[in-house]
């Protein structure tokens, strides 16, 4: 008993390895993703494509990984709850990696013309985005609490970068009609990056349910 | 053992049931956030938020049955698959019914002021996204293939509508500045249409997975 139950967190363990792995290309792809457009750097964004389809295949074999798990291992209800969080958490970054694909998709769009004005915020939104992506997979890896709570008011910072980033947008189209189309690029971008923080928010509530088998909402 | 399976069978039964009834919740929360939208109805976009706690409350329920069926029936290899399908169909839903309050903030954003065009592409694509929900869950129930590939064609439909609704802003905003503010929200609730539309598919390829072990892609 107590052979196979090691033999199980072994098998646990090797599952959280692929997951932080599969993380790691997300945060990577993200950071990759805000380059591009801020360097409109074409090539780049064509890179991020080419990683998107490892993050999809990840979530695939990880998600059979749980499912055989479960099956060949029957685990009892603490364990049944982690393999469930695995699942949750693949989705959720699985997620974010699209969203890193729309924000390269933009880069392609926008191509080469002018941007109409530095980017400087949206690079700043995506540095703490990344942030709290490796926080909330350090907290689910440790199933520390403390640091699940803390990416609550991460997103709240994102969310008034969002917003400001949307007034001024806003502003620039206003006043000239010039930049409306990239503007409005732009403006998904911005978007695209809240929700990735959204769903770092999502990886921490799960951490905080995994660990105390309570239900909260960080962000409001 | 005979005995045991069909009380497994039961209670499968029962987490579809389930499924479809929280499906039921989004169908009805998508079609009332347009509705909303359109008839400039702030009292129908409270009651898009006060379902959407229901919504989440379910996927939560749904989640914990999943994990005392699989605790409790040690399931075998297929059911498993089921119940690992039951898991990402909830998520996939609990994100329909997060854009659908999307479009209800805008609703409430956009208040009582003009409506700068009569809104009519949008509950045409919202018709359509309802519709490829409910297909995708009757296809789920069902586990029928052929029905899961015809969502493919349905958002391939919602993508070119989407981007015909975005084009038309575009032109709107750029030969009259003042519709700006108002026509970007109308971008996102487009843009939070054709996400649904990108959820039910995943709902669709998850079916025939589920029926034939093969990952296919459904939308390009």
């Amino acid at each position: 008993m107590k052979k196979q139950r090691s033999g199980f967190q072994k098998s646990l363990d090797d599952l959280l390895q692929d997951i932080l792995k599969m993380g790691g290309l997300v945060e990577e792809n993200i950071a990759r993703s805000i380059e591009s457009l801020a360097r409109q750097d074409l090539e780049l964004a064509e890179k991020v494509f080419v990683v998107e389809e490892i993050i999809d295949r990840m979530e695939l074999e990880i998600e059979d990984t749980c499912i055989r798990l479960i099956a060949t291992q029957q685990p009892m209800a603490k364990d049944l709850r982690r393999i469930g969080a695995a699942f949750k958490v693949i989705t959720d970054l699985e997620r974010m990696g699209d969203y890193a694909v729309d924000i390269a998709k933009v880069t392609k769009r926008i191509g080469d013309e002018p941007l109409i004005k530095p980017l400087i915020d949206l690079p700043r939104m995506a540095g703490l985005v990344q942030k709290m992506v490796k926080e909330s997979l350090d907290a689910y890896v440790r199933e520390d609490v403390q640091m699940a709570e803390g990416i609550g008011k991460a997103d709240d910072e994102v969310d008034s970068l969002h917003k400001q980033v949307f007034r001024e947008l806003l502003v620039l189209m206003m006043e000239n009609p010039r930049t409306i189309n990239q503007a409005t690029h732009l403006l998904f971008v911005s978007r695209s990056l809240e929700r990735i923080a959204d769903h770092a928010t999502n990886i921490a509530e799960r951490v905080i349910y995994l660990v105390s088998g309570k239900r909260v909402e960080l962000n409001d």
